[in-house]
Order: C-alpha cells, then structure tokens, then sequence
C-alpha cells in the first residue's frame, strides 16, 4: 500500500476501505507516514468527503492508536458529555452534579484550556487545594461515592487524534465533518461511557457556522457513536453569543454556583436541563423527558446538586467552604463597569473576542504550561435580545490592575452589537439528535 | 501572514494575490513553510483551481526563485522545446537539426531521464565521446556556429519548483492545471529563449488524459506565456501510444537518425514538422505555415538537418561517424522477435507499460545515479490502426541476455491490445493553440 495512491483515491472521490484507513493511521502515528501526506490527504477529504463506514473506521483506527480507560469499577450507568467547544462554557459545572443527584453517574476526564479561555479545570482550581490528580482507583472510587469525579487526562488515548489534530489545525483542514466526527468520537469512546451527550454549537465562531451545518454534524456523531455501541445524543444549541452571564475562570464557578442555588435562571440551566434530560432518559433512570427534566429540576430546587457540587470539590481537596460563600473564591479586585455608548437591542456579542478579552486580562493561556489567573474576567448582564439605555450597564470587567481593566472595558465594548431595531432571540436548544 | 490563513482562504474559493504567492513561494524554497502546509495548499488548488492571475504569479515566483541563463550572446532569434513527456520522445533529436538548418537558434539544456525511459542526453551518450558539459561560453560559441547545442543543467534554476515537484509527485497534486503550467513555463522562462513551441501530450498516460483537459492545458500555457513576454505555441498530440517506432537509447537515436535520412516516416516526423512549422512562423523566418513546412521539408531532404546532426554530435565530443554508420550504435546483441498472438487491428499500445519493458531491459533507471544500458530497447513495428496477422511480428525486444529478452518479450506482447473490428487512427496532432 503507498499513501500517494490513497490520497488520489480519495482525491478522485473513492471510498476508502477499512484496511487502508488502518494502515494509514497506524502508520502515521509510528511515523511511517510524513504529516506532508497526511495534510494533502485531510485536504482532499475536506473536498471529497468520507462516507459513514469511512468514518466510523477512521473513528475506531484512532480509538485503537491508545490506551482506553477502564470504568468497569463504576456501578451504574455512566454517562459523559462533550461540547464543541464555546466561550463561558461551564455547563460541566451544573450538569455532573444535577446529573449525579439523579443516579447516573459521571466520569469526566478532562484537559486544561489552551486558547483563549480556561479549561474546566482551570476553573475549578479556583477552589483553594483543589486537584485533579488521583490515581485511577482513587477515581473509581470517588465516582462511586459522589457521584461524578473530574480528573485530569494522563493515559495516553487517541495519540493519533492528538497528531492529526495539531496538524489539522496549522493545515486548514479543521473544518472537515468527517476528521470533526472521528476527532471527538474517538476520545468519548476511550473514555468509555455508556451513555455519550454530545452539545453541538452552531452560529460564529464554531465550527459550524449554520443550523443546517451543525445538525449535520450531529446526525453524523449519533450514527457513528451509535455504531460503536454508545448511547448517543446530539444537542445542537446557539453560540451567537458566549455562554451564560459570565467569562473568565472563578466567576464561572460563580455563576455556576448562583445557578444551582436557583440565584439566578438563564440559558445556562436551559443548556444543562436539555443535556441532563438526555443523558437520564438515555440511561434509564427516567422513562421520559419530562420525568427527567423533573427529576432534574428537582434536583436543583432540594439543593440536592449543589450538595453534590460540595462533596465532589472536598472529595477532591478543594475548600468546599467557598461553594456556600462567594467571598472566598478569588475574584479579582478592580472591577469597570462597560456602559453602552446607545441605546437600542443586542443583536449579537462576539463571542471569540469575549473569549480574548479574558485571555488579555490574564484569564487564559497563550502557549501551554502558561499560568492563568483564576480571578480576572467579565461579567455580561446583558444578553441578545435585551433592550439597552443609552450608558446603562452592559457588563463589569473584573482586573487586577486599573490599566489592564480599562483597555479591556473598551475591548468588551467591541464586543457588543447594538442596533435600533427590536431583536427576536432565537431558542438556544436548536435540534436533538437522537 | 499566515500560511494557514492562506491555505483556507484557497480552499474557500478565494483568489491569492500576487504578494501572497510570493510570501508563500519565498518561504517554502527558505524552509521557511514547511512540506506539510505546501501539500495542503497544493491539495487546495487542485480541488479550488487558480485564475490566470493566480498562474502567472505563481509562475514568476517560481521564476525568481533561482538563477535565469543568459543567452543574450546568441545571435538571431532562440527557440526552446518542451514536452510534457512521452515513452519514446526522441523529438529533440530531429527538431533541433532541421529548425537549425533553417536559421533558428536552440539552445537546449537537457536533464537526464528519471523513471522508464532515458532522457534526451542518455539517448545522446550513445555516441561514443559525446558529452554535455561545457562551459557557459562554449554553449553560446556552439550554438552561434553549428545552431544548436544541447547542455546539462548546471545552474540552480527554480529550485521552488524542484522543490514543489518532488511535493507533489507524492502527494498525489500533480495534476492540477495551474501547478503544471507554472512548473513548465518558470523552468522555460528561466532559459530565456524568445520562441517557446510545447508539445502537450492528449491521452492515457498523459497528464491529461482527455483532449478537452490537454487543450485545456495548452491554452492556459499560451496564455501564460504571452503574458511573460514570450512567443509561445502549444500543439496538443496523441500519446495512445508510444512515440515512433522505438523505445530505449541508441535504438531512439537510430531511429530518429533513420527518419533524418528519410529511410522512415510516421508520427515522428509528423510531429517534429508540426512543431518546427510554429517555430519557423513564430521566429519569423517563414511568412506562414505553409513556407515554414517546405523549408523543414527541405531541411531533411537536402540532408542539411542530418549535417547539422553530425556538426552537433561532432561539436560535443562525440564520434559523428556513428550518424551515417549504424553499426557504431551500440545496440545489444540478444534480439527476440515479439509475434502477434491473434489476429486483427491494434486498438492500443499500453505506452508507460512499454516504458517499463525499457526499464526492466536496463533501459532506464530506478534511482537516481542508476547507470542505463545503452544498447537495450524495443522495437514496435505494429502500431495503433495497423492491420496483424497471427503470428506476424510486432516488434523485436534488444537485450543483453536471452533470460532478459524472453521476459521483455512477454511483457512487450501485454501491452499490445488486439480487437477483431477495425480501428481508425485519429490523428496525431489534435491542435494547435496560437
């Protein structure tokens, strides 16, 4: 076999065989194969495409590039969840504990932010003495007693996709729904779940840009999750705008926090009832969406989840004190408020330049192994959709220095659009895909 | 700038500037863009084209990548050749004689062949003492006096190019119109002749196998071409076939020896008559098609172009004793006749099959440095069109052992297609773009 042919096979629109997909990506990972034959060939399946056995094959080839993580220690069902990708995205935060109160439990591995935003766990050490750092026992373990556990990733899954990815991402091929499908599909399934919820962003600055785009890349997830013998959902949800009221790393916790003790009921608890519900039906502790949304609410209103959320930062050494008092965590004392230079409706909030205003503040890292501040951020009070006065209040930077916090209003400020016109928010759940 | 912002802008349809190519051109032959990005890119323009625009700066990029020659030395007017390739092109070594003996300069610099066959100066290394090293003064002395000369290339010509070429040969973007025309017309330009006259092969094989893609081609070389200055023509012929009736080293210098002296007549001469006509015309020396004609036709009838053969082979350091004495060729000694296994018309001759029959006889090389045996070859004297009986010979295999000749044999005959019906030749020249 030679990867030249391969790759005009492919060119030429052939369809791949499973053989050729494995030999290409064992030999790539080995080296075999130079990453200049592996761009020309993501460029030519960005054009031609690949087929649902294609990718389903390229998705198990790199699945079988690594290690897998064994949960069969875990009692119960287990569920996981993906997003692809959003600024202010905490939903983690909501959903494992809303989730966990309702009997399935989740066992989340995840990875440090690099970009412009901190990762999940960026955001939990905020919490004084939280690790991510336990042995695999130690997570079995904890997954059992609270419910969910979030650690950090340390086998060695999917080195392929951690190749191709990186070659993907200096090749302008990131943007193919087969290399997206397989990239995402194949660490879930090393993971090993048994009930896999995937949220599928659509609008600027994701991957795809239009409804039509997103929900195809949803049924394409579904299919080849299903096919590998997962329990799949797809949620395709807006991203028009950042997530919830809030960017940055402790002011997320923050607002995670407000939202589970019911402070505060946004498109954020919308997100994560949509997603909860899937996973609780999926795995069978509810018969249906409603008695799952109940149940999730539920879980919301008893405190319940938040209990939860308290039990998994002690468990994993953190100060669990400042999941009941937002004095101790470390939110950054300079604070400017951004007031609206008009009057009128938010048409639409940049999210990418939020994401950025966040990293300038020194919220996210610029290369890895950078460190990030917990407490600097942005709060939005206003969202698409809301009505504006001329200077009201539009959001509050959160700084460490006055300088830093004033070239950062101005930035968040750009960040708005503001038009004279009334504005109709579209529903943040677009589809499920199911 | 960024070379990934470039690639998507490509793949996206966009149009690349001027300053763009140059960037990404100036950085790949640097090493400053590495392989893996240039593949992609590649990949991205065989699937979202190039605009002439696009073409011609990707030719001069090319172009002032590395050095150009001087021929201004040279008096009268200079013409060039090229071929897009071909099993059994020996027209160089009867172009440049009969265009000479006209009063048109060529001064030809020449590589030797990689892949089936030899190149030009292999099939000229026949001749016992020939040589092609000779200092740049010595080129132009020889051309001003004999009226051609045929070098080694020496100077560090588009080493982008060469650079991009051994890219693409293994990344499957070799057939992307635009990448091929700026590959041929930047090495043209760079040697600076003012006639250009490109023979673009039509057929399976060719780089374009339809005679709508190899006008195609031919247009867009044309136009690129004027574009630089230069006066150039393309003639789109028919490769079903091998070119002529022999395929190795001596035995093509036989041939095109044999045609010379008018003993033989086919496709060859037909095709050198058609190319030399759009020299002479553009040259000006002749005042139309017509009168261009006549004087090649008088050229090699008069027994000019065969002189100026011996001048040439004599100028260069080679026995010219060889030009009228066909027994100091060095043909091999072990000869076995190829007979037709069946009766009827021969349909195709598998033309890159019969290259490979060369190669394996010690014709051509695998590797770079590989020494060629002159003397090995094939002889085809059945072509597409004409009439076989069974058991008629169709050509004959020259070899160095008899276990060589028998296998030649066999894969000689397997490229031979056969049919019962009668077949019509189209004809060789199916074009002309002026």
């Amino acid at each position: 076999m030679r990867m030249s042919d391969l790759i005009m096979k492919k060119r030429d629109g052939g369809v791949l065989t499973d053989e050729e997909i494995r030999w290409m990506i064992d030999g790539y990972t080995k080296g075999d194969i130079p990453d200049y034959q592996m761009s020309a060939m993501c460029m030519a399946i960005f054009f031609a495409g690949m087929d649902m056995d294609e990718t389903y094959a390229l998705t198990m080839a790199m699945l079988d590039s690594g290690e897998r993580i064994d949960l069969s220690g875990i009692q119960g069902v287990k569920a996981d969840k993906h997003s692809t990708g959003g600024v202010g995205d905490k939903t983690s935060l909501l959903l494992c504990p809303m989730v966990a109160a309702c009997g399935v439990k989740m066992a989340k591995l995840s990875g440090r932010g690099l970009g412009h935003t901190g990762g999940t766990i960026d955001k939990l050490e905020s919490f004084a003495g939280f690790s991510v750092e336990m042995t695999d026992e130690q997570f079995i373990r904890q997954v059992n007693q609270v419910g969910f556990a979030i650690a950090g990733q340390t086998a060695d899954i999917c080195p392929a996709d951690k190749k191709l990815y990186a070659l993907r991402d200096v090749t302008g091929t990131v943007a193919s729904l087969p290399l997206i499908v397989s990239s995402i599909l194949c660490k879930k399934l090393a993971v090993g779940a048994d009930v896999i919820v995937l949220d599928v962003k659509c609008g600027s600055g994701a991957f795809m840009q239009t409804e039509e785009a997103a929900m195809g890349l949803a049924n394409a997830l579904v299919e080849v999750g299903r096919r590998a013998g997962k329990k799949v959902v797809a949620v395709v949800t807006d991203m028009d705008e950042p997530l919830g009221a809030t960017v940055g790393n402790a002011i997320e916790v923050h607002e995670a926090l407000a939202t589970l003790r019911g402070e505060y009921r946004g498109e954020l608890m919308e997100l994560c009832l949509a997603l909860g519900t899937q996973i609780l039906r999926e795995s069978g502790v509810a018969a249906d969406d409603e008695t799952a949304r109940a149940m999730l609410e539920k879980a919301v209103e008893s405190g319940a989840a938040l209990e939860r959320f308290a039990a998994f930062v002690k468990a994993q050494g953190g100060d669990s004190a400042a999941v009941y008092d937002k004095s101790l965590l470390p939110l950054a004392p300079v604070r400017k408020d951004v007031l609206a230079d008009r009057a009128g409706y938010v048409k639409h909030i940049q999210a990418e330049d939020v994401g950025l205003v966040s990293m300038h503040l020194g919220g996210g890292r610029a290369a890895k192994g950078d460190d990030i501040d917990p407490g600097v951020g942005v709060a939005l009070y206003k969202k698409v959709g809301d009505a504006v006065a001329a200077g009201e209040r539009l959001g509050t930077v959160f700084a460490r220095t006055e300088q830093a916090a004033d070239q950062a209003a101005g930035m968040l400020l750009d960040c708005y659009e503001i038009v004279p016109e009334k504005v109709e928010r579209a529903p943040y759940v677009k589809g499920v895909v199911k």
